[in-house]
């Protein structure tokens, strides 16, 4: 896929934060550039440790005061990273986290390939087509790096892994699992030629996730909130499994539901 | 504990409108009355069908087209209720849902008496002091009522679970779930009156959940989201189980590590 070019002026500090408020909150802008925008000392050690291309690093020297990420700052700067410092005031500007950390970066969206996926023991992925909620989605994100799940496999192009919600909400663990984007057509055609088992959440599923043993490569399918797996969805799968539920409550949260899932996996593995 | 007495005064919608909506967003003034603000129609009937006390029901006739809730309307003016009827304009300046259901009440709240818990086989209850997140209160409520939960033993003032967005995220679950405040004294010489044991998560805990044996009478005590359990919280908890982490993630969402282990103890109870 062709991007256009990121290349912000410089010159006018605040054409650039109006483009960098911009990416952070339009989406359709943040994939035009295919980056994304993060702030927190977390958020931007995770980035630079695996190894993520920063278009650029916003910081205040007053805000900032974790040594570790000004020490950072300063060796990306040295690598060729544009750096612009910002007053506390500025800072805010762009910030939406309470407690202003004083660094904030732009970086270039990073997506794993569904033909590199290699076939590994135990490492459990998830497959999504639409969730609705991005707290939701990111605290999925939290638990799969948890339990070392494989990543994420995302049909369509619903849902946006980069929205700052869905990044907060994964505590920093967005940037240590494979992300891949695909059509349903194009993941239909290579589950058929893989030995991966694709295993759907649905409340009429005929065996108690407790209970079902679970392949060794195990693809998870989740349905929206509300709406659960589509028939077209369920058509995919290999087993349709349940989460028993006893009281008077029809459904879970779907972040939730896909944990459960995730750690009963890891239980069957691990013990 | 005395509460003031809520009089709306009907012959002013103005002024009645700006109580509820007081009520819907202030937690003191929500406090000072016993009261709470529910809208859409599956609260409304959930409400009804646990007998909670309403004050009173606003509702569109032009929105509210449910046949079963347009009935319940009526059958609780004829008991005594009062309604009143509002535009579709005045009910949607009252409502934050997105699709505007038409029917909306202000209702008493309902509190569980610690004493009156009677040591119930395998009904888990959560013990919590503070909890940040409404969605995750909202989340985690709504999962215990799916295992049949005993429900919620709250330490303290901190949490209002009558906060409309935790409301929301439980999905009606609230309604069934027993619902009970107390002081953290109180709760410690109760515990050590009861057959009841304390089990607290914390990522130290010096058993696996998936291995430890949880007893037949359970209450689950989950910390502050990051903080996790204090000290003093920890001194009550007759065991720290924890729930492994193999990744990068060095903690879960709150919600999903308490659905974790009250899923955990309903599998130990129903296989």
């Amino acid at each position: 896929m062709q991007y256009e070019t990121f290349n912000p002026d410089l010159l006018n500090l605040k054409a650039t934060l109006a483009v960098v408020k911009r990416i952070k909150n339009d989406r359709a802008y943040r994939d035009r550039y295919n980056l994304f925008f993060i702030e927190g000392v977390r958020n931007f050690v995770r980035l630079a440790d695996n190894k993520f291309k920063f278009a650029v690093i916003l910081y205040s020297e007053k805000l900032l005061i974790a040594p570790l990420a000004r020490k950072l700052v300063r060796q990306l700067r040295r690598s060729g990273i544009t750096t612009i410092k910002l007053t506390p005031e500025q800072y805010r500007h762009i910030s939406s986290y309470p407690r202003a950390s004083g660094v904030a970066a732009v970086a270039y969206q990073h997506w794993s390939e569904l033909n590199n996926i290699s076939p590994c023991h135990n490492h459990c992925w998830v497959v999504l087509e639409k969730v609705n909620s991005p707290g939701n989605l990111g605290a999925l994100i939290r638990t799969s790096e948890a339990v070392s799940g494989g990543g994420f496999i995302l049909l369509g192009k619903s849902i946006d892994p980069f929205d700052p919600n869905v990044i907060r909400a994964t505590m920093g663990a967005l940037f240590e699992q494979n992300i891949i984007r695909t059509k349903h057509g194009t993941f239909k055609r290579w589950l058929g030629r893989r030995q991966y088992s694709l295993i759907g959440v649905s409340p009429d599923g005929k065996e108690n996730f407790h209970q079902f043993k679970f392949p060794d490569q195990t693809l998870l399918f989740l349905g929206e909130e509300k709406k659960g797996l589509t028939s077209q969805q369920r058509e995919l799968c290999q087993d349709l499994v349940s989460i028993p539920m006893t009281g008077k409550a029809d459904s879970l949260n779907v972040a939730i539901a896909g944990s459960l899932l995730l750690y009963e996996v890891h239980r069957q593995n691990y013990g």
